[in-house]
């Protein structure tokens, strides 16, 4: 059994906290001077591991393992959300380091390689998941060339300034490996509320994201008469209270819904506003439950706007299929759990979208969770208790020795 | 009978709307280079007309007639919306001028004086009608001190560049004016749609403002299931459908409801909104039925906080009271109409506010509309046909004589 230093994976993480530090959390954009400097340090240490490391012109950090003979990428992304968490990434990019020292240290593993992998904008500063559709083949060069942060400062900028825009961007090699795994925080509350230590992932959810938009008629709040108007704020509400009645008598127990946004325009208490527009989304693992709240939300939007006085629009944006991780690799990852943690672990679908998902279609794939405590993510305050920060790493050596053996 | 001169009227009006041009409106807000350069001008005019004209340490300009033994008020307001109209407070301004002209030029009206007045910020620029609750002492240094404009410039620094810093603010003489009246375009399509072409204002609606807050738990769309959330944005869309249901049932022919502006926290496609706000506003000229749309709010309001997840509060903002015109005026002011149009005129309410309510509350005050073409209102496209603006001049004049010799 490749074994686990709890202490030096624990300082790791808190070393690798440094970079960007924000009260308890990190403030570490992809390509900010500190998310550049947090990729140099992860590339030292993948060679002090063994590894050869390289930085790619997506700022993707890989360590390969030149001497194996079957490898498994492991890894997550090493940048974080504005005043993000510790652990949101930089967990399973650390457990990928110590699981790469403790085979590297086990003549057991001989043969046997973990490559180390950080990814580049998981969390979407530049785009979505740039790092892992790069290295897979998924992105466009257009899509690259007109990507641009959330403050308007362009990809290839960005890339100058952190000194990755004349590095080849690398792609995986088909034959390479035999598998992705990635271990992450839960980031909601399910293992945490029910004592639980451990999850398996089944499958990663669908996004489907749309925005609607009421097209009314501005005018002034005292001198138009209620009979004569258009005020798209009023269709914007009531067809968002539909959308929250119709979608419950559709979901699932996992299902989730949200409309996180609206605008009113042009937003003044004396105005009645002449258009208003809503951004909404769900997530489900099941592709026909999915298509069901689609239909729905179509259904409501029509009647909407049939109803009138306002026009009202549906635009699909972008969608994310649901991807199912790789069965066998789940049943080992779940043997594992059961040896170091009996009965303290569950199969579970993860509510938010991971590298994994982009890996999963090009390899099998799968993901280890440990608790968030309360669920909080997102958020400087997201942390986890440090033994099942260490027990989550003995479960993942474990698993990913039994992967690499059960492939021979 | 003081004789109305149309193409002067006409001209005047031009003129004045060269000041701040924008597409066939204008954007002249308060104590921009434009609005100055507007009120220097109308002192001019004032002085041509015979008047001694006095711009005060707010931005308000009168004209005093000083042979006049008895003598009415009569203006509105200079500046305009941001990219508004060319007739809102221009046209009451200028049926000023041309009334004290026609005045001064009969023999018949000798001893009777109309004082013009332009107004500064009843539009709000920088408060809420700081000329006229200047000059009848409804505002306080402190307010004074504190206002600043929409784009954050203190109201003193405004006044110091347009030079009306060092000026003394005018106080009315509670002796010198039988009463105010005031000629404005209606703002709405009441006299437009129904082919009439004379307003008497029987009241000023009150406007009772409020905002409203839910406050939720900021957290991921994604891992965050829905039994666990507080959506700040479901319980705000669902308060403010209640509230479009609810104020239905209790409004009167006239009342009008709006909420204007609604903001999400953080309004992130992929965030639950820790926390929403709204502005609800209603109008009517019945305090009964204002105090009954009150009364529903806070039971809506109430009832939302009780049902959960989300706390719910409300806060009572700027409240004005609705305000009648002078019944004796709008007599007089009718049975002009009637001479010059007849059965083209009816009494109204006024659903926005205008200086006549701050005037009202220190003497006789009343209101004349003329129509604006489709209702459009704050808008620069806004505007009437030309010979409604002369007929509308020749029924004011007409009527300010009267209210003049009654009151003998």
């Amino acid at each position: 059994m490749p074994e686990i230093d709890g202490a030096r994976l624990l300082a790791d993480l808190r070393r690798l906290a440094q970079f960007g530090r924000y009260e308890t959390g990190v403030h570490r954009p992809t390509y900010s001077p500190e998310d550049v400097a947090a990729r140099h340090w992860l590339a030292a240490r993948f060679a002090e591991a063994g590894l050869l490391p390289v930085i790619d012109g997506i700022g993707n950090v890989i360590g390969r393992d030149m001497r194996a003979r079957r490898r498994l990428l492991v890894g997550s992304h090493a940048e974080s959300q504005p005043r993000g968490g510790w652990l949101d990434g930089a967990l399973g990019v650390v457990y990928a380091l110590e699981l790469a020292r403790a085979f590297a240290a086990d003549p057991d593993c001989a043969g046997l390689g973990i490559e180390a992998v950080a990814w580049a904008d998981e969390e979407g500063h530049f785009g979505n998941m740039l790092g892992s559709r790069s290295f897979t083949g998924q992105i466009g060069e257009d899509e690259l060339a007109a990507a641009v942060s959330r403050d308007g400062v362009p990809l290839a900028e960005a890339l100058a300034a952190a000194g990755f825009a004349d590095r080849p961007r690398e792609r995986y090699e088909p034959s390479r490996y035999i598998g992705y795994l990635e271990a992450h925080i839960e980031q909601g509350d399910t293992l945490d509320s029910s004592g639980q230590r451990l999850g398996i992932v089944d499958a990663i959810v669908g996004i489907w994201n749309y925005r609607v938009c009421c097209i009314g008629q501005q005018n002034h709040a005292g001198t138009t008469q209620m009979a004569r108007r258009k005020d798209a704020g009023v269709a914007l509400v009531r067809l968002a209270t539909a959308i929250h009645d119709g979608f419950s008598g559709i979901a699932g127990p996992r299902t989730v819904w949200t409309i996180g946004r609206i605008l009113l325009d042009p937003n003044a208490p004396s105005i009645i506003p002449g258009r208003a527009e809503m951004n909404v989304q769900f997530r489900d693992t099941d592709p026909a439950r999915l298509a069901a709240l689609d239909a729905a939300l179509r259904r409501l939007v029509a009647a909407a706007d049939a109803a009138g006085p306002c026009r009202v629009t549906l635009e699909a944006q972008r969608r994310v299929e649901p991807r199912a991780m790789d069965a066998g690799f789940q049943d080992l990852i779940e043997a594992a759990a059961e040896r170091h943690a009996p009965g303290a672990h569950r199969r579970m679908p993860s509510g938010a979208g991971h590298d994994a998902q982009i890996l999963s279609q090009v390899m099998p794939a799968a993901m280890l969770f440990i608790p968030s405590l309360n669920g909080i993510s997102h958020h400087w305050a997201e942390d986890t208790r440090e033994d099942d920060i260490v027990l989550g790493a003995r479960v993942f050596a474990d698993a990913a020795l039994a992967i690499l053996r059960a492939a021979a």
